[in-house]
């Protein structure tokens, strides 16, 4: 049985049971029975199912660690969190952290004035907002009318301009200050492909001068006693927990010396985001190294020990992990919708009476296959098929030759394969490549994994059902982008294998995993695929329900969104149709009738054979 | 004067000119007098100018190229072109290519059923349609209707399963038939990044023995008669020449066998996209080894051989080039708002009586530079920094002997700079990355140059102004998301210069050349950043006009279009900060307005000191 890697990378979220893949949650539904159930409305295309338990287990788990380990290290500072908005701004992601946090006063954080405004919405009065990123003074502003109503807002600095901002805010308008955080620039630098997020050229953060000189200007001001936080990140996706460490000792040191030089109301280190994600489905290439036990334990001690060592309180600890939270709520369903196999039968091959001589050397060699000479026979056989497609390209053999030789080829592959899997050579497993079949899966890369194609980020994939029976094809995925970027190629190292399915009488879903953090957010419209469908699921003891369905925008409104008129557009292809000859007025009517549908149905595909 | 490569990459479509950096064309305004025109109406944020005459220039090039390369060669054939609306779909740009290539008869082509709609709503009767990519019947379905319409329109099919398609709903339906295109998958592969468009493993196209099997279903169907097509496509930023002819001989082989066995209709070679862009600013990373001249010889030179030698009429020619059309007709103009310098000066270094022995050696390293000895005292400089911020991460010297460390070190690595620049060493250049000036700008690298972040794509940079003044900060951009990706770094084998700016007495754009294709639709929504502020801009011989002005979207927009309730949102805000505390009642209603004011102002920054 393959398991795709789901004790790698599956937390205890889904298990494999009766052959498919199940929510292990409550009455555990499979995602094949909840996808066929929301497919019932006759839904095509992509599908993201949302889980807001498992957003709820990931909140859950950083508090009751992080406070565990507060009580064990005897530590004496509080343990704060929000969520960083950019990671997923969606209404059915945000609503659901906004609810299951609250027992906790789960916060949130935001980037730019959208995120702030939506935060300023969304979050309970009492439970922190955090803001970070680059402000102007409308953005300053709208934090200073955020603490005005109430909120528990912390305006995080990232250069002395925006201090400037805040001061001469709170001096020209009547309305509550907001806390102040400043994020410092560490020397000491993160892991993992993000880890420019610290370090001394980073993008982000206060150097030891400007922390002394913002010190002064807020003295100066009478606006020190606003200043309560600190905050670093060292990255997002963290590998290996050395770094933090360092980075940790660090930041713990220039907190403390803060508080000797007079911040006396500092009274928070926002450690920032970093959780790693495990995103891999096989032991060689895991992505971290430590457990969120460790990394909570690591920093409760290390700030203990710190601020024991130079004689100052506990800060508290805020930490706004996002990809942590909500990386496992959303999974893809995506239809496969065809096969493509270069798997040639050998009806195809149609042998003339007089065939190119190395046409007929090839048929030789694919008789004479034998477990001792099929690599011999394989080598002469790739050589062959050079030279006949170079005889093609110079018009000396005809297309029905080089379809046989195509076919000859592959079969002389498919044998050696299967001759020499006793002896396993590496050169014939990278011929697999070959052999491997591609899958059209119904949906676009860009769109719904668009790390996969900026960072090469893996996802785990698998399908749905058949997890009883042997997956022996090697697979590549297709997406139906008109873009030879959008594909899974089969990788020996990774290697995905599927099962050899006749779409004609089944169907097959695969699943794409961890999607939920900064995919749906970052998604790019290519060719005009926009965000999929989606709904939330929410599961019981007896069953499920699904909610807030939502399909994925129609042909119309696709293009409405980019700037046209979508009715201008129907009318005129409405007109051109209707002033077209038909045989009967009735066909008419139906073709009109037809193409209206077509383009109120959502962008993707909906079957193809 | 620094010209930033404009001789490299900007084909005479602009000029710099007293200064200025100017379109070159009729009167040739300066991009800084349209920015700052445009920005008068109080528009802030980054800004894309469309210039529709370099969308002309670039059709005009292609069509007046192939067609003096089919005069010269005694070709039989006739050149067709279609504009891919994959590499851009919004509606200024595809309005301006509808008009401007209505002379030729410059269609359209669309690879997904949203597209599909757009295409047969803007291309005129007559001009050609191609769809590419994968279909279902309902795309297919709206294939014939265009037919039916009197489009002429060509559908490509990527595998048999998409014929059988076609042979259906042509059986079932009344409608009109549409030309059929095969897109062929060719054993040669291209070059550039792209190169896997084509093949063996390649995504799309069918196999000789596909092809074969293709001809034999229409044939059994009588529907031969409108098998019209082959289409390949070598990837696109094709960078070298020689694999494109090795494509085209291959192809045009399998053209001339498909005539010669009995498709009598099929009389046009599509050779898709591939024509390069030059993106580079640097003659080391030049990106094409061709001209447009080479490169329509090259096609329409070896047709010709080919099927002179196979005594087969000479095909039409059919190209789908969208970057060479309109990468260069858009500019991103990005405003500066801040520099984060951290050119520490003298005055911020504050000695106590006694520092650490370390900061002591440091001073003394300072003082005694010489061109001599500066590489050697650099290097301890650089030494002594590890060992001191050790030290303070173990708490051993505080903030401000920290903050003294960074100044020294920095004043240290700046002389060194200057006292070896008669002998410049390798080493002490890639110092200049730690001396670095960040341009703060006010714009997201993940919405307006997806690529640079995918792809790590290059594009033309340089200020709008001051170009006569010699530039000699070492750049590094930032954009305003919270993300440590959007950042373009200064490359010492790719540098980029930049003005010193006093931003308080004056302002300083950048543009961003060439970013008309794909960077648009493929923009990201990182951080709620949308799509920024348009405008076309028409130039004629007195001056110019401003039209299409589209702002970009407002914060309670950004929010309505991920799935809010924007209103909603609005009256919460409203609410709580109506019932909140403020002193007068002026200042509640002042403060209200405000914030109603910020949320329908568009999402990115306003201005920062």
């Amino acid at each position: 049985m393959k398991t795709y890697g789901i004790d790698i990378w599956g937390e205890n979220n889904f298990m494999i049971d009766q052959g498919k893949i199940k929510v292990n949650y409550k009455s555990s539904p499979s995602l094949l029975e909840i996808t066929q159930q929301v497919r019932k409305t006759n839904l095509r295309g992509p599908l993201i199912l949302r889980f807001p338990h498992l957003i709820s287990k990931q909140i859950d788990a950083l508090y009751s660690n992080f406070r565990r380990a507060i009580f064990e290290n005897d530590y004496t500072g509080k343990f704060h969190a929000v969520f960083p908005l950019k990671v997923n701004q969606f209404p059915e992601a945000v609503d659901a952290i906004v609810e299951l946090g609250e027992k906790y006063s789960y916060g949130l954080e935001a980037g730019s004035k959208a995120e702030l405004a939506l935060a300023m919405a969304k979050t309970a009065i009492g439970a922190p907002i955090t803001v970070n990123g680059f402000k102007d003074e409308e953005m300053v502003t709208l934090g200073f009318m955020a603490a005005q109503m109430g909120h528990n807002i912390t305006i995080t600095i990232e250069g002395l301009g925006e201090l400037e901002w805040i001061i001469d805010v709170a001096q020209s308008c009547g309305l509550k200050v907001p806390n102040i955080g400043i994020r410092v620039r560490l020397q000491s630098e993160g892991s993992g492909i993000w880890a420019k997020s610290s370090g001394m050229s980073a993008k982000f953060g206060l150097t030891s001068t400007e922390l002394i000189e913002a010190m002064l200007m807020l003295q100066e001001n009478n606006m020190l006693e606003h200043f309560s936080m600190i905050h670093f990140h060292i990255g997002s996706q963290m590998q290996d927990i050395a770094p933090l460490k360092r980075v940790l000792r660090e930041a713990g040191n220039i907190y403390a010396e803060l508080k000797k030089m007079g911040a006396d109301n500092l009274k928070a280190i926002n450690i920032g985001g970093g959780l790693a994600v495990e995103y891999s489905q096989h032991t060689s290439t895991r992505m971290r190294n430590y457990t969120l036990e460790e990394f909570s334990n690591s920093v409760v001690f290390l700030l203990r020990e710190i601020m024991n060592a130079k004689g100052v309180a506990h800060p508290d600890i805020f930490t706004e992990s996002g990809r942590f939270i909500v990386a496992s709520h959303s999974v893809l369903i995506a239809p496969v919708l065809e096969l493509f196999s270069h798997d040639y039968q050998a009806k195809s091959l149609k042998l003339k009476e007089n065939n190119p001589p190395l046409i007929e050397e090839l048929r030789e060699l694919n008789s004479l296959l034998s477990p001792r000479t099929c690599i011999e026979y394989m080598h002469d056989a790739l050589d062959h098929m050079e030279s006949l497609l170079t005889l093609f390209n110079l018009g000396h053999i005809d297309l029905q030759d080089r379809s046989n030789a195509e076919i000859l080829v592959h079969q002389i592959i498919k044998k050696s394969l299967y001759l020499s899997q006793d002896n396993p050579m590496p050169e014939i497993e990278r011929l697999q490549v070959k052999l491997q079949e591609r899958y059209l899966i119904n949906t676009s890369i860009f769109q719904s994994i668009p790390d996969y194609w900026g960072l090469q980020q893996q996802f785990p994939i698998m399908p749905l059902d058949r997890l009883d029976i042997p997956a022996i094809r090697a697979a590549s995925l297709w997406d139906i982008t008109c873009d030879s970027d959008g594909e899974i190629r089969f990788k020996a190292e990774t290697p995905l294998y599927l099962h050899d399915i006749d779409l004609d009488e089944e169907e097959y879903f695969l699943a794409f995993f961890n999607v939920g953090a900064y995919q749906e957010t970052l998604g790019m419209n290519h060719n005009l695929f926009t965000h999929p469908s989606e709904c939330t699921i929410i599961i019981n003891d007896t069953g499920y329900e699904i909610e807030n369905f939502t399909e994925s925008d129609n042909v119309l409104n696709i293009l409405e969104d980019i700037g046209y008129d979508a009715s201008k557009l129907l009318t005129n292809l409405k007109n051109k149709l209707a002033s077209s000859d038909f045989r009967t007025e009735e066909e008419k009517s139906d073709t009109l009738q037809k193409l209206e549908m077509y383009l109120y149905q959502n962008g993707y595909l909906r079957t193809t054979r």
